[in-house]
């Protein structure tokens, strides 16, 4: 097997300070090797780095003058859309075990998007974020990305910012050699069980602890997994189904149907109801908590 | 030196197999000890637990008659208040190194408040929660928690939970690890510097930048920390000055007094100014951002 491995998603022309003290702190703290996605706006200091080390793939640079003209939310686009295909490669070929990323918002939109996109749930994946005291569900939506908060900016290091990235640094390397450890191990008695999603809602909760203790008791002994229909658990649901982690649903709680419909804000988006129909897996529906619609509060 | 201690927050009486599962999976991940801080709602389960171990303390115990008959946030605020005590205690003796939980959004609640107000910036704190994918503001405030998504409901072990306790407990072992060592290491070159926290916004970013150029170029060469002013951002900065982790304040952007006064969502509370004052450090105030009023976007 591969070395254990983590992908450092960063922007070399305004952090690249950063990006290599991370570097530096994963290799200090047990990280097995390191790899660095750069994703700049521009091309400022990209070649300087690149000379520097081999562990650079820089995706973006050979388009640099086109996404140095872009303004920040098209540059974000553009970059995600360059820098996917690479990570998903990575990933598929467990070359990578652990992704991680220091930023502020545009850079976390960036590396949240390609951490969600490229990376399976259960993937180890960490993101340090001057936004992570706020409203982070853009960024994580149904995947298990770990926010971490910076505190300061990260715009130069100084003792707090070390000690943060520090922290980060420790942290992604365990979760790197653990994920790249446990891909080799064998885990007796849940490779046989059967896995079925339930989602549910304050008004199902009793219904959903009667399935639950049912499935979960013999004869079935079925592992049971609930999702809070809060938008992001019924996306998990979904997306646990296209992964091949879940093999059947009983889909007791869709309202965030209504919430896509009428505008409400725990909606799963419009794709919601398909994964189970299209990868084939039995699929039970209700309309548990169809008639509450969420809106949010003012204050 | 103490050895390498992490402790768990859980409440026994209804998530004491996960909790249990986390404590296995830092020992595996070479966590050196764990202790276990019970805030159970209710005393089942409770005495069971501790005939089994000695690692937990319960300070909640002997108070379980008058919390169970409490509603979920009297009981937040109770347990809140009987377990703070002993984290600080812990956290001033250097007993413990690194703080982790799980939970639901009543449990997040009550061991993000134990996090915050009983350990200082830079200490390892780490929390699964099913409430990690949205506005977790409430949970952070001005602190460095550390986010994990939990994806699916923390009840009940299953394949994919414990995929997502093992990452959690090999992140928090290793910044355990790291932050235990790092009190004994010196760090050459950090301890003589002086430190200056400057509060900064969009309309006062060229401003601030000017002045970090001045301040850490020859001959001042002072480290400088930069607050986005968001709240939570100032909240950090007065934090820090009342950590000593701060020697004075460039305070050029005050907006978050305007929206305290008039209902803004970017308040830092109504504490903010007054950090500096308390320590005496060196304060320069200006009212950079204050015609500026932040309210909140329906959708």
């Amino acid at each position: 097997m591969a070395k254990p491995t983590v992908l450092i998603v960063c922007t070399l022309d305004t952090k690249g300070e950063e990006a290599l003290y991370l570097r530096e702190q994963i290799h200090r703290n047990g990280g097995g090797a390191t790899l660095i996605l750069d994703a700049s706006h521009t091309s400022q200091n990209v070649q300087r780095y690149r000379e520097w080390s081999d562990e650079i793939i820089a995706p973006c640079l050979e388009h640099s003058q086109e996404l140095s003209t872009l303004p920040r939310g098209k540059y974000v686009d553009k970059a995600i859309e360059l820098c996917l295909p690479p990570v998903k490669d990575l990933v598929e070929k467990g070359q990578i075990h652990g992704i991680v990323s220091a930023a502020g918002s545009t850079g976390s939109s960036l590396a949240c998007a390609i951490m969600r996109r490229a990376c399976p749930i259960g993937f180890p994946k960490l993101m340090v974020s001057t936004m992570a005291s706020g409203d982070i569900k853009p960024y994580i939506e149904e995947s298990d990305i770990t926010m971490m908060y910076s505190v300061v900016d990260i715009a130069g290091l100084n003792s707090i910012l070390k000690r943060i990235l520090g922290n980060a640094a420790a942290a992604i390397a365990a979760m790197t050699n653990a994920y790249a450890q446990s891909l080799t191990a064998t885990s007796p008695g849940t490779e046989s069980s059967r896995r079925v999603g339930i989602s549910m809602f304050g008004v199902t909760t009793t219904a959903v602890e009667h399935i639950r203790k049912l499935l979960s008791s013999p004869p079935h002994q079925i592992e049971t997994y609930v999702f809070h229909a809060t938008g992001a658990g019924g996306r998990a649901m979904e997306r646990l189904v296209d992964e091949g982690q879940l093999d059947a649903v009983i889909d007791l709680t869709t309202t965030e149907i209504a919430d896509e419909l009428f505008g409400g804000v725990l909606t799963a988006g419009p794709d919601r109801l398909e994964a189970a129909a299209r990868k084939g897996v039995p699929y039970v529906v209700s309309v548990g908590g169809k008639s509450a619609l969420n809106y949010p509060s003012i204050y």
